[in-house]
């Protein structure tokens, strides 16, 4: 086969993959916002006869051989081409291990385990879902026997799926020095008397919301062209390639701050993929590198930029115009030690920023026992409850407000949690590069984020998937992954608000 | 090849092409209604390569082969299979007697000419458009000769393809009867002095007519679980099968009628889709028998039921309600008049439901000289003012509000525009059909419209496209398509209303 045939045919593959991968992002986005209840089921078999066409392909012999031939010969490929081997290549590899009649079992059981989870989580009953955690548990834990290398062994291989390159050795180091740092700061702040809270209990209009939200776009020079903002019930960012960036929100009558952070949160995201580079958007290598990655950019756009006191010092005006009545008797210090409220919560997803990390602990310990560990199903609730107490001093009253409260494990999810904190961390040491280069809090009180946006962009976004974020750590902040910047950043940000 | 066997590979080759028609029905979906501007350029590359796939499939020498081996032996296959193959044959011949290249040439002039025909309208300019609109027409006339057949020559091929078996003599006998009647009929109103319209130049609002198209969806009992209604530029009726069906309605501040309309019209093609029997939904014969008996739904809905006095006298109230202060002096007798308003104007789409069928007769009449005779496109406009002088009594000012107002012909689309009229003239036939099974008035007042969508659904609707347009009207009113009770209906009607 000559180098440069095997290349226009690999292209020929991965345009058709790519175009099945957009009608699967757009069913997606459909099924999340909008389709019709009825239509589920109908729509359920379409996806799984396109699934079995992307399938076809991708296990055909004749992609399989050019993958591989032209992994044997990387060495001449064009820079990008060569990143994105490596990676197909991996991924198809990995994917050869498993044998097919399982990744079928496996996806009959995905297929329905999230409405079994989330029925058990509605009737608050463990019970209902533990037989199939079991199973999804079994099947990873088989899954991870194939996967096994001679570098990486047990829960490893699921970190290194979500994060390359991230062990168990690495996270465990991070979150000790988290148990060390943050966990007695938690508690100090924890004793403190809280203000009475003058936001809650009172009604904020969605539609004025949705202005507010609207507003936020043009703060974060999200392009509108490029992209839209609509309501689901849990917030996400999806999309495809730079060109089409979706985000959505949700609203709560009661909780005005909720749809504001989710906004800027979701359009971090955002503005991670409509700065990714263009040209990457045929390839495997648009939008983020990885999954921590990704998170750094709406954790640092939500908590890092749109909790700082400059950035509301410039906005809040703004809120308080649009809710005059319900914000009279706010002022600007208030809301600002509103929005960095801390509290020792049991739901992850509502948890402060400083809080968040220790219930994203609890998950790892937890997963550690499950993959490499001989803990049954039934003790499960009972180490959640325990964790829980310990590093957040809280009594668990039941399963829906403890183990039952996220989807990932349902979806075999192992390995994903550590990146929620991970990205965190990775954006405190992005900071403080950054404040080398520009006057941050200056540039967080302007009028948009067009300053920080363009650091991010030269920096991480028009990169891709092209580098790997170990690779973008050391080019942009001169080093490699350090969670000192992390604690640095929580210690000074609260201890400061907190007068300790 | 096995009978058997080769049912199952064409179930195979169907389940794969209906997939691939449910991603395209999807992603025009999403560009009607909310995607990005700047996505749709990269969008047209995935659809091409969407189209590509499907192509493939549908060309394949084992697909083609499939269809004929079933074809030539469709004795043997049950019921429905028969009609599938016979249509799906039929299609397939008449597709591959167009070399590929020239289909290829088309679909690149088509990729442009709705934007080069959009930006005359814009100027006003039919120098702009006409070159392609040349090009559009020889392309045309070059397919209809690759298409005759012995039966079937010239224009006949073009209206054979958008409702099987009209032929240009029973549409001529149809238009002329229309000519011989209505125009008279439409002179005659024209003389009349109007009444006061109190209900235009005044603003309502946006979010209250929303909630009165809402409300008509349930009138029209229609299954919210199985479809949605959304908001798009021009509105129409989208979906797939019986489970997924969804229109768009628009809405303007001073025209509260257009609104409401629009919403009982595309609901009526909607009820249609979700009527009909879900076990057809696998299948080719989904949905509606053809173009003519879709739009004749439609127009059943929203002029003979829609505009009845009978159906205000139950929702004009919940109108008036939401819109108190707007309709305060508005009788419900002034506003069925308004609804029933007949007006000689321009537009074929603002048009009301006793001059419609006039604006037909123009573009019928321009269609067979473009396809049979030897006009140029130079002499066109003027060939346009003459017909609308001649059927509508009206000086076309300029070619904005004259040949360039629909965008039919910049998508090849000659021979489609007749059946918009002849659905009109089938839900005339059907009215007198049903009026013998159920008090038609009575059923108009109630609270919804149950028993007229039942007895359309066991008439019609069920059927889908197991019948066609001949089968289900003799089967439900026992004669063939006769023009004669839509001139009755009309004459009936705007002759009680004018006292004529």
């Amino acid at each position: 086969m000559e180098l440069q045939q095997a290349i226009e045919k690999y292209y020929e593959y991965r345009t058709k993959l790519k175009a099945l991968g957009y009608v699967n992002y757009l069913i997606s986005w459909d099924t999340e916002t909008e389709a019709p209840l009825g239509c589920l089921e109908e729509r359920s078999k379409q996806v799984g006869v396109l699934s079995e066409m992307s399938y076809q392909l991708e296990r055909s012999k004749e992609y399989i051989e050019l993958v591989s031939y032209l992994n044997n010969n990387i060495d001449q490929l064009d820079d990008i081409l060569k990143v994105e081997i490596k990676k197909t290549n991996k991924a198809l590899q990995q994917s050869l291990k498993i044998p097919m009649d399982e990744l079928v079992e496996f996806s009959i059981l995905m297929s329905k385990s999230a409405s079994i989870w989330a029925n058990a989580k509605v009737n608050n009953d463990y019970s209902l879902f533990k037989d199939t955690l079991a199973e999804i548990i079994n099947f990873s834990k088989k899954m991870v026997k194939y996967l096994e290398t001679e570098e990486l062994k047990g829960y490893n291989v699921l970190l290194d799926q979500y994060e390359e390159g991230m062990t168990k050795e690495k996270y465990d180091k991070f979150f000790a020095l988290l148990k060390e740092e943050i966990v007695p700061l938690v508690k100090e702040i924890s004793k403190q008397q809280k203000p009475i809270n003058k936001i809650v209990n009172k009604k904020y209009d969605i539609n004025k919301q949705k202005i507010f939200a609207d507003y936020l776009m043009d703060v974060m020079c999200f392009d509108k062209n490029r992209g839209l903002m609509k309501e689901s019930e849990h917030p996400f960012t999806s999309g495809y390639g730079s060109s089409d960036v979706r985000v959505t929100n949700h609203y709560y009558e009661d909780l005005v701050l909720s749809s504001v952070f989710s906004a800027i949160h979701e359009l971090g995201h955002g503005t991670y993929e409509q700065q990714c580079n263009p040209e990457l958007d045929s390839t495997y290598l648009s939008g983020g590198t990885s999954m921590a990655m990704h998170e750094s950019q709406s954790r640092f756009y939500e908590n890092i930029v749109g909790r700082s006191y400059e950035f509301w010092k410039r906005h809040y005006p703004k809120l308080k115009e649009l809710f005059e009545e319900e914000l009279s008797d706010v002022s600007l210090e208030e809301f600002y030690r509103y929005a960095n409220d801390v509290e020792c919560s049991l739901i992850r997803v509502e948890a402060d920023e400083l809080t968040y990390p220790l219930h994203i602990m609890v998950r790892y310990e937890i997963e550690k026992m499950i993959i490499e560990g001989n803990v049954s199903v039934d003790e499960l609730p009972t180490i959640w409850n325990r964790l829980y107490k310990e590093y957040l001093g809280l009594d668990v009253p039941n399963d829906k407000l403890g183990i039952l409260q996220d989807v990932h494990w349902s979806g075999g999810s192992f390995g994903y949690f550590p990146t929620y904190a991970l990205g965190s961390a990775y954006g405190a040491q992005l900071l403080y590069a950054m404040k080398k280069d520009l006057n941050f809090e200056e540039e967080c009180s302007k009028e948009n984020l067009k300053a920080i946006n363009e650091w991010l962009k030269e920096k991480i976004h028009i990169y891709g998937a092209t580098k790997s974020p170990e690779e973008l750590l050391i080019a942009s902040t001169g080093e490699t992954f350090d969670a000192k910047y992390y604690v640095k950043y929580l210690k000074e940000k609260y201890q400061k608000i907190y007068n300790i």
